[in-house]
Formats: C-alpha cells, structure tokens, sequence
C-alpha cells in the first residue's frame, strides 16, 4: 500500500477517521506515530499528505488524519481493455494488475468459449471487485479508479454497443494469433486512447473474430507463444504503453 | 497444456509411457481416443506428434505414445532476466510467466530489501522450481527450458560475474523509478541479447544501484506508478520485446 485512499465522503472538515485495513497498515506496516504524515488520496480526487492526530495502536485499529490534499495524480490512462471474462481468481488478478498498470476502462464480454458459470461468480458484484481496483490504486500511486462495464450477450454487445465505443478510440486493437501483422503497424500514428481487446482461454471462434474485424478492430499477433489470459493482458499493455511512450 | 513435454531419457525406441499429470491431460481434458495424435516435445528438443498406442482412461492413467518429432521449437529467447529474489510464491508464477513468455536464462540474487528467509524457501530446490518452468513451456509450446542461476551474495556476484555477463549482451538494462530515461532509448541500436534487471520490494538500495551503474547497466523508468514485482516483470518483459520485434 503505497497510499491511503480514502472515498470523498468519508472525508469531514478535512478529517478522516479510518478504522479497517488501513488503520491497520498505518499501525503495523508504516508504524507511523503521532504528528508523522502519510501519504494519502482521495478515491477520483487529489493526492496529498495525511498528518496522524490520533492513533490507537492495538487492536481495533483506529487512525484520525487531517489530510491535506493538492497534487494531481499521475496522467489518466490512455489505455482501455475488452476482455473476455476470465475464471473469477484470474480476473481478480488481473483487476489489480492492470489497474496498478493504469487503464481507464474495462470492458467485461461474453464469448463463445466463456464458461457460463463465470457469470455468476460473486466477484462481479461491485462490492467485490472493487477492492481489486484499490489494491492496484494504492500499489500505482493513483486515485482514478478504474470503470467497469459488462456485457453478458455477445451479440448485442456487438451490434449496439461496439460501434459508438469504437469511435472513442485512435486505436482498436485485438490480440488474435492468426494475425500477420505485429502490434506496431496496428497502432494509429497519432496517439491518444487505445481500446485493446483480449479474448478467453481458447481463444474467440472466428465469428467473433469476424464481427471484430467489420467493427474496424486491428487484428495483431505477438508471435507463436500461447500465452494465458492474465499474462497477455499484462504483457501487450506493457507493449501498448511503450509504443506510446515513444 | 498446449504441448506434451518429455524428457529424452524417457524415450525408449520411438516410444513414451506416460503415467502421471500428463497421461490424466491426455485422458482428461484432451479425450484423446486411440490412434489420435498430441502435440509432443523432448525438453531442450524438437516438437511434433505422438500417436496413442495404449490407453488406460481410469486412475491410474496410462498412455503409451509413439513419437515423431521433426519441428524445432519457435526461435530461442533473446532476453534474459536479472531478479532480486522476490517472495516464494510470487517467484512461481514469474517463473511460469517468464517461461511463458520465453526467457532464456534468469538470474536470482540477493538485495539488501531481499528477506533473508526466502532463500531457504523449497522453490529454490530444483525438483519444485522446474515444474513452474515445464508448465510455462506446455502453456506456449516451447520445449527450451530456462536457466536458472542464484547467487546468494550480492557483492561478489556484482565483483566476480557481472562484469563477464555483461559482455554477453547487447543491452543491459535497470529498471530504476529515479532514471530520467525511458526504456527505447536504453536499448542498443543493434538488436541481439537483452538483460533486464528488477529489483526487490521496495527497490535497489543505493549501493547496489551504483554497482549496476557502474557495471555498465542503463537505468530506465517506465513512469511513476509503483508496480509489483510479478506485474514489472512481465510488463517489461512486454516492452522488450516490442521494441527488439520492431
């Protein structure tokens, strides 16, 4: 943990009082004491400093800060991510890493090779995800937490969604094998918002893959290698921040 | 598993009895009948076909195949990887990511941040470290396994070794949040060998930053989020091999 994030509300005349892990963290981790400052952030809001005005160091933990907040954080993601739902204990670990990462937007499909069962697995309910998203916030350094919108229907996900997403982006890309084309050439010249998209275990069916390409996505390959699904995500938005970055 | 590994000295006359995890894959999940073909490879060998001679689809699993291999393996990995020995569990799945994504030799060593106790950790043993790497191999069809090297003290490591290893590479880069350079620029026109280096949790101490710097190492940041080891290793990694692929 590497800030204190804190939601807006839990904010009163600049004073927080936290009472949960993060006390804890404070207590334990930072052993801060008394007068000491940490840094701290404001869930969608400013960075800054924390001063400890009150500490209670056993068990339950209770930390009081009056924060003082100015910094902006980091520059938002230009990166966004469709990814076909994963296996709920891959797409927690991916929840945290691309958000540590920096994206701006995750886009969560249905596909063919999807097991239904994913659907209803407990970590897409927002109470559940969302601490995912933190943990990637509070390792990042960042506050802007992550959108997340899921799509349980392929079809109409493509039909009536994919077209105006689509035009918010320069790029569109979408990681599939059979592709000739590496990544580079995929990427618009003139910068701004990537969409990359990832498909399931197996990979997406070519009607999938069809609706894509008609939809104006750039198909790449990253070589022979099959990689799982956590790790492409990881990889190519390392591959995608570089060529930004260039 | 997208291939069937085995080792040479399984080999008998064309022939391999396979009767553990591998045989239950084939039974399993692949439901390959008799007469049907797999996707084999000898470790550090080439890759092709096996057909099943004999099945016995119930515990224990029995499955006889006779080989013939003709295909080398997708071209060997031009980078390397230098690592602070991070936490035991988080060392497993680097190891299957980095084989995954092709690694050719990763080397462990010790850092003042590294915590003394996870050099005693069982992964280090090589009878539990390579199943990590066998399962990064089945995952992208390769059969070159990585190397791994520990070196427990870090001084003569950075006296005794660096310099020799070094001389083996046509770029050597650290990742170092303070660098003022991004990785592309760090990189040697003339592509070949990659090391890339990592630090522990917490980073490189100063002192062992200059070593690096002195050893000829280019520092590079890739901007001021934080990441976990496991997700800046695999996202490097990324980047590498974007830019040498370009």
């Amino acid at each position: 943990m590497n800030i204190i994030l804190f939601e807006e509300k839990e904010l009163n005349d600049g004073h927080v009082l936290l009472r949960d892990h993060r006390a804890k963290h404070i207590v334990k981790i930072l052993q801060t004491g008394l007068g000491d400052f940490v840094r701290v952030g404001a869930i969608n809001g400013k960075i800054g400093s924390g001063k400890v005005l009150a500490i209670k160091s056993k068990y339950p933990f209770e930390v009081e800060l009056l924060v003082d907040l100015g910094k902006s954080p980091a520059s938002p993601p230009s990166i966004d991510l469709l990814l076909a739902l994963p296996r709920p204990i891959m797409l927690k670990r991916i929840l945290s890493q691309v958000t540590a990462l920096g994206i701006g937007t995750i886009y969560l499909i249905n596909a063919n090779r999807v097991e239904k069962s994913f659907w209803d697995a407990g970590i897409l309910k927002e109470e559940e995800y969302r601490p995912h998203l933190f943990h990637g916030l509070e390792q990042a350094v960042d506050t802007r937490l992550p959108k997340i919108e899921m799509y349980h229907h392929f079809r109409p996900f493509v039909e009536d969604h994919l077209p105006e997403l689509i035009s918010k982006y320069q790029s569109c890309v979408i990681a599939h094998p059979d592709s000739k084309k590496s990544l580079a050439p995929c990427l618009a010249k003139e910068r701004g918002k990537v969409l990359y998209a990832i498909g399931p275990e197996g990979g997406w069916v070519d009607f999938e893959i069809e609706q894509f390409l008609n939809a104006g996505l750039q198909p790449f390959s990253i070589g022979p290698r099959i990689l799982k699904v956590d790790t492409a995500v990881v990889s190519i938005h390392g591959r995608i921040s570089h060529e930004l970055e260039r």
